[in-house]
Order: C-alpha cells, then sequence, then structure tokens
C-alpha cells in the first residue's frame, strides 16, 4: 500500500486550489462534482501523493455536516491498494468496521472504499484501487 | 514540494504502530522520543510517504491537549521542501502566520517548521527539508 492522498475539507474551493498551487507547488489535476456523496472534489498533485479538497454542496451532506461540526481541516487518508476485494477482507478480518462493504465507484475513475474512523483511531481512512 | 508525511495523534503508540503494520503493510523505520515537544512519534514509510504516529508524553504536552480537546486522528500535514528558508519566506509573504519563523531540528533529523493552521484552511502544515 502507499499513501495516496489526503482529503482536506474546506470552505472556498477555488481560494483553498489558489493556496495549494502558490504557496506548495501543488499541481491541478482534476475536478469533479459528486451528487451523490453532495461535494465538489479538487485533487492536487504534490510529489507522489495527492491532496484532495473537499468542498460541500449543502449544509446536509457529509462534508457540510463536517465543516459545522470541526471547521476546515484534514478529513480523510487514502491508500492506494493494488487489490481493493483483498484489502478490504483484511481490515474486516482485523475487526475494523467497514463504512463500504463492497467498492464502489470514487470520483477519480477508481475503485474505492471508506474504514469507518473508529476502527482506524479516529482516522477516516479510505482504499483506492490503483 | 512534496506530500512528506501525515501526522495522527494516537492514544496507544505501539498498538497504532501494529495496526498500520498489519493492515495498512507500512513499515516502521524511526522512533523517537523528544522532551522538547513533550511526544514519542514512530516513523511508518508507506509508498514514498510517510506516517507520523504521535503519542504525548503527558496531559499538559500540545499533543496531550489536542487528544483531549479532539481525540484521535489527524493532526498535521508535512511538505518536503528543497529550500526551507525559502519557503518559510514564500509562506510568510502570502500571510500565513508562521509557527516557527525560523527553521527547528526536528525528531528524524531535518529541518523543519511549522505553519499555523489558520493560514492554511484549518490545516497544521510542516515544513520538512529534504
Amino acid at each position: 500500500m502507499h499513501l495516496h492522498h489526503v482529503g482536506i475539507a474546506v470552505a472556498d474551493l477555488d481560494q483553498s486550489i489558489d493556496l495549494y498551487r502558490r504557496v506548495f507547488g501543488a499541481e491541478l489535476v482534476h475536478r469533479a462534482t459528486s451528487d451523490g456523496d453532495g461535494l465538489e472534489a479538487a485533487f492536487l498533485k504534490v510529489g507522489h501523493a495527492e491532496l484532495e479538497l473537499l468542498s460541500p454542496l449543502g449544509e446536509d451532506s457529509p462534508v457540510g455536516k463536517f465543516l459545522a461540526r470541526r471547521g476546515p481541516g484534514m478529513h480523510h487518508v487514502a491508500f492506494g491498494v493494488a487489490d481493493i476485494e483483498g484489502a478490504i477482507a483484511k481490515a474486516r478480518s482485523e475487526g475494523i468496521e467497514l463504512i463500504d462493504a463492497e467498492p464502489r465507484m470514487g470520483m477519480h475513475g477508481s475503485r474505492i472504499a471508506f474504514l469507518h474512523p473508529k476502527g482506524v483511531g479516529g482516522v477516516l481512512t479510505e482504499l483506492v484501487e490503483t
């Protein structure tokens, strides 16, 4: 596995993209909206990994509720895996609660699955098939 | 710049190291205690980046207070830079508040500097000279 990206919840997507490009030399590689997840996301490359900036489409969306509760900041950590079914099975066998028991399509064209933060030391954790 | 590591505050360092080794295939590369920062840290390699697991030496330490306030979870994001003085100057010129106005020695033998989260969308951000 490798560190694939860090998800960051932001209040203003354009402003945040601009900040990471200007100050940290990040390169915008993809931007997409998911009505199902209720968010707009921007993926920025920083070295071998990415930042995923997450902006809610509404206050009732998961990221909208996160922002209301905790404010902007780090949201999740994603690991790239070659075999996502195997990685899900491994997590399940370790007793980690799954948010997605089966892989689903992510915003970046890869299959993903989320693990519940309570099984991973408070860290919302995503698996991304690469 | 590149994504160098993600810092994660943990309640039990040994248990967390074990979790990331077993479930995510992370490799423990370094472990150290800093009395000055009031923490014990473990660095684990996951692909090209690292996880830094942070465990407080006492409740009054910065990480101890973080755990009391927010619980275990994501703590900071670190970017590797070739020229840390240049990166600090760039952040200052962008109006980002600095926690460390000058580089200081980090636990991994590299010079580091922290930027205040309020200037970086709520993300405590570290610069690491590489």
